[in-house]
């Protein structure tokens, strides 16, 4: 299986061959910019993509681009049904196109990702629809159930079928445990009856259940003759006949209707009104019913049973950290290319300058840009974390490493979904924001952007409520330590640090001036002192509350703000920092590149550190005025500096202009011809409205309705 | 002219007449909440709003929801050309309604912001396009022409013409005086000649232009026949024919198409070539030209000549203040009501808890309620200060106060502006969030709120570029101090603190228990030193940066971030924080009503302060562990008190449900009943895709267009 590599960026190509594998971009007003950075943006692409994927993303743009059905139009104004069909259609071709095989994903993991990526950054809903059937259908189904299942997989491979996952119900969604469908075993005719108890137990946000799906992985409470409740199992549920789209009997399906964005998706409800399935789709790895309706497990604790049951849940988050990432390199790219060519004001009446000069725009795009390369690192080598624990899954790997790395990558995941997603929320808001009233204009996909992000924020766990699930994990290390059971050594070693807890925590800032911070080794050391702040901090505001609260319930819900929380967002930022760290002090990492990524990664440091800095003087790190001063100082100077290099780090992460779909966003930087143009091409614009009769007759008369109060 | 008076909140009632006058609520799930209160809900409207004013929205509310033209769906897909058409229709009927007559208003010139908030709760783009024809064009023809003009707001009134407001080009918004579209006066034909050098120049983002107005008030730099340009003047320019809505030659005006938000307006621009319009729609009140082609204007400085020909924006920011606030009230309505509704996870297996139980989610939420209270009154006081610059501008008051009251009501609306914009968007945010995925469905409103406010940050000036205005204007006051030119006196009192500046530099955070820091005194001191020392740092780096920058342009640029909007920012907070506190510790407010306002106004000066805590220590106000943990501690404490009448607060607030229009804010708070209910009465919910069978027969080759690589 090969990985991808940071290294392949390292081979030396003639410059014939690079011109072939990354196409120029157009000369235009972003030339300037471009002339002044710093590196090679291809040289670039090349250390971050390599070969392969540079030719794999490009494959498929192109295919999009040359296809019709792929066509639009910036900013048009489609209505919901006709959405919905049209990823229909387009998913549809995407079966057709089968960019990857089966063997290819075993070959390269990543390439799902980045399809993915590619799919996303033309649209999310069609992203969504497909990997929906693939992974969250296809894959819970072959992860969570055996060979009798195959069949399931099969059809919905080729289409045949189309498949949803049903977890979350209308009243329930964080407290999983908590879901009201059940499913009744009857041993006379060896079938389970599914059935939800009232409409507050439907199935509720099931990506492709609205119009699409015909089979559903339902999970529900499973039920024996003995009328004893063996907890959450999933089971594959058939809601709609593949002949007529038209819903099986007993089962109330239907669409939720409008959200907020990833409109080309179809999310639905469903009700099951006691719906019989046979006995064999029940998804049986995790527990089995006989058919004379004994439930056989092969794990002896429940709570163990129902964490694998819901194992197959785990890569979700590790995708959407990287989702969250996709979005923030368009937005980036779209406000920066923005800010090079848009001029307003100057130091002469008569000579404005672009706004990317004003010391303000820097400091609220470009420390977004540096994150968007340290989480571009982050979400691709924590994917290869993922993709060894699935190996080891397959493996029936059962050694207390492999545990570890469950328990870590939970506890990561469980964080850098949050962070990647409110990052990405943010940032995605400051674009907006940036560009004025043209980041206001639909056309220039900032506003979908916004939307089709948001969900990052929610589905997959509350980012709230997952962050507990990382504090818990990090306090489990303490106790750990303070019970006297080893080193704190874990397999992705991001809380190896915590070994050094106090020593760590009897330390200060000791940077004498602005230059010596113009490294993320700054930054990093701060990190691990509030991790270890936080922790200790944590801990004993858990004890306190637990002194006096009424339970542990309690105790655990009042130690969040402030307290747990925080230390969950230090600890992944800090877990983000350091592998960018590592990397731009690598001495594999080319020469040319590394001291542009060097200076985003201490901006990236020095940024997400100076949302912390009152604990940081709080807990006596800093004291005095010079050490937010020199931080404040450096993210300044290290945004001026990183201003010339802006437009060929967002030429590196951008895609296509017509994948990217922005006028103000193009490569050719031509902002005002390219939204103007855009602007001329809608619908019946320069047309006088449908209604102008009702304007220029039937005056209405002032007041005729006016009541006297 | 009779003002709000929160006197008028005192008057006794009889239950009867009080039953009368505020509906009571529904019965139902958030009894619970509303017997918890500390206060009568009904006393705290009869405070806020007053007599006069609740029935005046009553009355509007009801007749909007008595009229099938307003009637909608929650979560409806209405497409762009048909919610303009809509918009239109209903805009059309505010005509015959009429709720305001010019009488009305100069006798309660507050209810023409109540009526603004009345429409804009219903929908943001009914009152834009009502107020744009009113306001924008209707008003500022009247204040910035002469008799002549009359006629123009008189046809404008009746709807036999429709107005809007061209300032902003494609190319130019910030910069005003850059703007380049020409009126050139020709003296042969008595007309000037309008006219856009190309399309960079088009007007762009004009409200009402798209597909509506007939007429305009266009800004244009004015030329005289000699070739001197006269700078920036308005004319009024008829851009389409009311017979027949088609445009007027040489006029191209058009609609720029789908927004984020707001898209009942259409929002459209305006190309001019050569349009000639008579002498006297020149708006002349800054200057005129007479018939031969001579410029005559009672100003002698140009620059004053553009200020004042500006002057008339300044209502737009007061406005904007308000209406971000009211976007606040919706969000947390609908965020409270559902949290004290929605059940998850609970201390015992069995028994789930609403989640506005747990700390985590009073801490997300009740601190935006608090802002709403404290933006509810600073933005209703504000207003009346506004009034009291409008009078004496018809008065033409002359003396100093009243241009130092334009002064600080400048600076205090360039920084509210930014203030409310931001403070409502991420209360939106976190609302959205707040509700989880059902806060994602469109029908629940969030999203639309989010969009709606959106642009709020950006016209009538970009936020970050506004908030200079204030600095600078804080900045004179410390000069004038420092030449020794008087005292430090406005005419509202903003800055009359400053005469302290040293002592207050000298003062430090005193606070000895949580306790202590439960009022909102301990906040405002520390405001009152955030403002001095960042003014003071503002100063010297603004001093640094003239030493060693190329000029004054740069040097200002490069004072902003950390130093110049910090302190605009403070500033305004201050403002805010000031005016709440003294209103809660006022003995006229009723003293039932006295313990909730002043729970809420400590916990928004505790919960703005710290965000600011890293400068408190930074400038050694704060020192030690103890301030920042106080501070926490009590936010925490106060989030805890409040959440019992977090139900009630929103109460107050709320609109009746058929404005909020979401099920899971209605006021019954049976949210899963509604929620259902709503998907339920979806267009097409359980009916099978109208391309069904697309999916059923032409089943996709999978892999038939796949491409070797």
């Amino acid at each position: 299986m090969s990985v991808p590599s940071y290294a392949e960026g390292n081979i030396v190509l003639t410059d014939e061959k690079k011109d072939d594998t990354i196409p120029d971009l157009p000369h235009g007003p972003l030339d300037v910019y471009r002339r002044k950075a710093s590196f090679s943006w291809k040289d670039m692409v090349r250390f971050i993509d390599g070969e392969e994927i540079i030719a794999f993303k490009r494959h498929v743009w192109t295919t999009l681009e040359n296809d019709p059905l792929f066509a639009r139009q910036p900013g048009e104004d489609v209505p919901l049904e006709r959405m919905r069909e049209l990823t229909f259609h387009r998913c549809k071709q995407l079966f057709r196109y089968d960019f990857l095989t089966r063997d290819d994903m075993m070959q390269m993991p990543w390439k799902t990702t980045v399809l993915n990526d590619c799919l996303g950054m033309y649209d999310w809903s069609l992203g969504a629809k497909f990997f929906l059937n693939k992974g969250m259908f296809g894959a819970t189904v072959a992860n969570s159930g055996s060979q009798r299942h195959e069949k399931f997989v099969q059809s919905s491979e080729s289409m045949m079928t189309f498949g949803c996952f049903a977890l979350t119900e209308l009243s329930h969604g964080s407290n999983t445990r908590a879901m009201r469908t059940t499913a009744t075993y009857d041993p006379s005719t060896q079938e389970f009856v599914i059935n939800s108890p009232d409409f507050e137990a439907a199935k509720f946000w099931v990506g492709n259940l609205g119009k699409t799906a015909t089979h559903a992985v339902v999970f529900a409470q499973l039920y024996t003759p003995d009328g004893f409740c063996h907890g959450l199992h999933s089971f594959v549920v058939q809601v709609r006949d593949p002949k007529t789209l038209l819903s099986m009997p007993g089962v109330t399906v239907g669409d939720m209707g409008k959200k907020l964005g990833q409109n080309g998706l179809d999310n639905g409800f469903a009700m099951f009104h006691s719906v019989r399935i046979p006995r064999e789709n029940l998804l049986n790895k995790t527990g089995d019913v006989t058919p004379e309706g004994k439930y056989v497990t092969p794990f002896k604790d429940p709570n163990k049973r129902f964490g694998a049951s819901l194992g197959a849940l785990s890569g979700g988050r590790v995708s959407i950290s990287r989702m969250a990432v996709v979005n923030l390199k368009l937005a980036t790219t779209i406000a920066l290319r923005f800010s090079a060519t848009r001029r307003q004001f100057g130091p002469k009446d008569d000579e404005e300058i672009p706004v990317l000069e004003y010391q303000l725009q820097q400091w609220r795009l470009i420390p977004y840009l540096a994150a968007v390369y340290a989480l571009e690192h982050f979400s691709k080598t924590f994917f290869m974390n993922f993709v060894e624990l699935q190996i080891g899954l397959m493996m029936r790997d059962k050694s207390d490493r492999q545990a570890e790395l469950g328990r870590e990558i939970h506890a990561i995941s469980c964080s850098s979904k949050p962070l990647g997603s409110w990052t990405a929320q943010r940032g995605i808001q400051e674009c907006r924001e940036a560009c004025g009233g043209h980041g206001y204009l639909a056309m220039n996909r900032l506003g979908d952007l916004r939307n089709d992000n948001d969900p990052n924020c929610t589905y997959e766990g509350d980012n709230n409520v997952l962050l507990q699930q990382t504090s818990n994990y990090l306090l489990s290390w303490l106790h750990h330590k303070q019970r006297g059971q080893g080193r704190i050594e874990s397999p992705m070693e991001s809380v190896n640090f915590l070994e050094d807890f106090s020593s760590i925590l009897q330390s200060h800032f000791t940077a004498a001036s602005m230059e010596e911070c113009l490294d993320s080794a700054v930054p990093l050391a701060a990190y691990k002192w509030l991790v270890c702040f936080l922790l200790k901090q944590s801990e004993a505001k858990l004890a306190q509350e637990k002194a006096v609260a009424k339970g542990d319930f309690d105790a655990r819900n009042n130690s969040q703000v402030y307290y747990c929380r925080s230390l969950s967002i230090v600890y992944i930022e800090h877990t983000v920092l350091q592998r960018f760290h590592d990397l731009v002090h690598d001495e594999d990492t080319p020469a040319d590149l590394r001291p542009v990524l060097q200076r985003l990664a201490a901006l990236y440091g020095l940024w997400s550190l100076s949302n912390h800095m009152a604990i940081l003087y709080q807990g006596g790190y800093f004291s005095g005025k010079a050490p937010a001063d020199f931080i404040q100082t450096a993210i300044l100077h290290l945004c001026t500096v990183l201003k010339d290099d802006a437009v060929a780090l967002v030429d590196v992460i951008a895609p296509p202009d017509f994948i990217l779909n922005s006028p103000i966003g193009k490569a050719d930087g031509e902002l005002y011809k390219n939204l103007w143009a855009t602007v001329m091409q809608g619908d019946k614009v320069l047309e006088r409205a449908a209604w102008w009769k009702e304007f220029c007759s039937d005056k209405p008369a002032v007041g005729s309705l006016r009541a006297n109060l």
